[in-house]
């Protein structure tokens, strides 16, 4: 049985976003919602896996927002919310029947959180992440490199499940890599929020501008005579994904040279940088005028979401032998 | 915050019921449903817990007879199947997410079967149950001896929810022990399908008649003068829950004086039983004759109970935050 291509991918609901987020992830969508169809969701149930404090729902709509301002097309790609989806309980709760629980045990990553006192949700954490993929029968699943294993486990799950039924109910997902899963921030480490050196998606001008002047550069190039390294340099890093590569060489020879200084460097950047962020804002602003638009954007989605699980969900109970 | 009373139990579907399903579940049940607002139901995912075998409908349907047959009353009772309520699979994920899996693996005979590689749902299946019972909030569970940490775990779960969201979401429900949890069958041991050692609780008269007619008694008692004691006697158990106890003891000092012989004694479980029995057949056939009326008072319970589980689901994710 041949699956449709489908794609199914979650971010946590985690506020406005950053550009880390934006080619780390959204890139990604983008090309793939060209191409594909599409489902896109707010993981506010794994947002509870680490931690206590409530979901502010502002961290849902900013965040879809910016999924909107990036250019996702909610017509031609579904987006939903996670947490209105018991049919994704569902079906994690009829996996976990057929998980052994050694698989979960020994996903890369487990071991670490094991010794801080788990919850037994942060150990089937994987496992809800093949559901909400697999509610879907996704074909592919854009997955940053450290997620791999996570999509190991959920096509280890498929197999079983379809071994269970006797039949080719689940489709086994292939990766989708991201090609920038890990961009530097303004101080050369991953851009994080919490770790303070990121540059939001919608970050004023000002503020930007101001945050790239500070940006530190090459350490060895301390007066404007010196010649640097633009490896060595976090600015080069985010050029890498504002600027036009065929700007790349010339920037390059011009700092291995000090023909050019850094100055000047960053406000190649900055040229690039800013109008692409303008555009995101321009989207933003008219959606963020109506915000009963983006509910509503998400409550079509989210429906359009329920009847694929359903479906889904359908096939699996009478595959299980469950009443349908 | 009061309460109401209310009594939640399920009972895998094993298909027809034994006389040890009946005195150490049913009876419980029939007290209880006089007395309070009860839900009862099948509890089909957890026979998934460990059997890889599908349940097959008759098993559910034969099963849900032999509680009509025993006397519950579906005007009073809320008579349902798990399977048919996302709800419970969803609150099973969101407790999931704030228990601890310590928790979980301190379980009372989960050691054991962790030699046995078991499922991530079989460690899960104590927090699967307290979901089935915090769903309607119950304040009341019937429960054999065995089950008693199960619902110790519960309780627990609910105090830690009601700490998260900060108010009395979900009472700590008590344990209802039955007065009879453990019935010997024909042999002395545990009354168990399995075992092979039941009588079915509507099984034909003259297998019954069979059945206990050759059933071993005080292996001491040889010859029809010896004397014996109840005590040692497996048909003794059996008098215990058939026999009003105004007869007990000129059966147990006929026993231990060898006035009565074994095959009186037996006739006297068997004039007590057999018309029990006629009873349960007789009201057994009634539905037996309209499958479309039992299937018809689970559908409208299992929408009663949907009424129920939704309103406790949005209770629930209003408290964590969640979208409504």
């Amino acid at each position: 049985m041949q699956h449709p291509v489908r794609v199914v991918s979650g971010m946590r609901p985690t506020g406005a976003l950053h550009l880390g987020h934006f080619h780390g992830v959204l890139q990604s969508w983008l090309r793939l919602q060209g191409e594909h169809d599409c489902y896109f969701f707010v993981a506010d149930w794994h947002a509870l896996t680490d931690q206590v404090q409530p979901v502010a729902e502002t961290a849902i709509y900013d965040m879809v927002v910016d999924w909107l301002a990036a250019g996702i097309d909610p017509q031609r790609t579904t987006l939903f919310i996670q947490s209105r989806m018991p049919e994704h309980a569902e079906l994690f709760t009829l996996l976990a029947m057929h998980t052994p629980l050694s698989w979960l045990e020994r996903v890369p990553g487990f071991k670490e959180v094991a010794e801080r006192h788990p919850s037994f949700g942060r150990l089937g954490y994987p496992l809800l992440q093949a559901a909400d993929i697999l509610a879907y029968k996704a074909t592919h699943v854009p997955v940053g490199q450290d997620q791999s294993a996570h999509l190991e486990l959920c096509r280890e799950v498929a197999r079983r499940l379809n071994q269970v039924v006797g039949a080719a109910l689940f489709p086994e997902p292939a990766a989708v890599f991201s090609p920038t899963p890990r961009l530097s921030g303004l101080d050369g480490r991953k851009m994080s929020k919490s770790a303070g050196n990121a540059i939001g998606m919608r970050e004023a001008p000002q503020e930007v501008r101001k945050k790239v002047v500070r940006m530190p550069t090459d350490p060895r190039r301390v007066h404007r005579g010196d010649v640097g390294e633009p490896e060595r340099c976090p600015v080069w890093a985010l050029h890498q994904v504002s600027t036009p590569s065929a700007e790349f060489a010339p920037l390059a020879s011009g700092c291995r040279s000090a023909a050019i200084g850094c100055v000047d460097c960053k406000q190649v950047l900055l040229d690039h940088l800013l109008p692409q962020q303008a555009e995101w804002r321009a989207r933003a602003v008219q959606h963020m005028a109506e915000p009963k638009q983006v509910h509503w954007l998400v409550e079509v989605g989210t429906e359009r979401a329920r009847v694929m699980a359903r479906k889904t969900l359908r096939d699996v109970r009478e595959g299980l032998g469950l009443k349908v």
